[in-house]
């Protein structure tokens, strides 16, 4: 791990407080530990209930909890593995999909600041195998550091 | 809200599954709600128990459980308002402000996702006040879509 060093004050600056804050939109949604793990598969095409089961040990119970809420709320379209067919699949949606730069980020963020001692996973570009960042770019798409970002929320 | 079309098939494409997952990693932390919105807070400046637990108008034995959490997680550093003072503040620390990425996507998310209807909080520049937004690249500094990406798991 790395040491654990207090960052500069004003990293981010507050300007006012009375939007809605995407945050805590965003964490409406997914503030539950599983419902962003199974958009993560769907995406990633484990899309079947039992596929999804298996490889989250999760109960079929909270699974179907979870795969009914992120149905009604636009994340996942339930769809017949083949036409006429009883059997179904999850597929995303452009709005669980949106959610990528979300999951790159924290995939990022685990590699520096998850157990340097374990492997973890990476994203990378398809063609040249080497890891994608994320980076915030301004208008001009020059990178802007946190500290000079002010959030209006 | 917008219309919900399902995204193109093999948006992301997984490669392996042997990796420590980061995502979920970072849920670990942070997926309960309440841990991101008070790492939130602290870094725009709200940093007090009492500001904290009005602002996120949460109970003071969950607010007091999180903030433990928090503090023996490395996430925030529990320091005296002046020294010698009984009084204190939280601090974010590196670990912390490395999850504005996360932070600032979940925003940029929501303005496009969230219910249009509403005013959605946003992350300018700065120096422009024009809204910042997240940018996948490669190695090159070059932009990368979804669909040219892999995850190794």
């Amino acid at each position: 791990m790395r040491k654990l060093v207090m960052a500069e004050k004003d990293s981010l600056q507050l300007v006012t407080h009375h939007n809605h804050c995407g945050i805590a939109e965003a964490l409406q949604f997914f503030g539950d530990r599983w419902s962003l793990l199974i958009i993560r598969n769907v995406l990633m095409g484990i899309d079947r209930f039992d596929a999804l089961q298996e490889d989250l040990q999760i109960s079929r119970n909270i699974l179907t909890k979870r795969l009914n809420a992120l149905e009604s709320d636009g994340f996942l379209l339930k769809t017949p593995v083949k036409e006429g067919s009883k059997r179904h699949r999850y597929a995303p949606t452009e709005k669980s999909l949106a959610l990528a730069p979300v999951l790159i980020a924290m995939i990022e963020w685990s590699q520096h600041w998850g157990d340097t001692s374990k492997s973890w996973s990476s994203v990378v570009d398809a063609k040249t195998g080497q890891a994608v960042k994320t980076k915030i770019v301004n208008q001009d798409g020059e990178e802007v550091t946190t500290s000079q970002m002010k959030i209006n929320l």
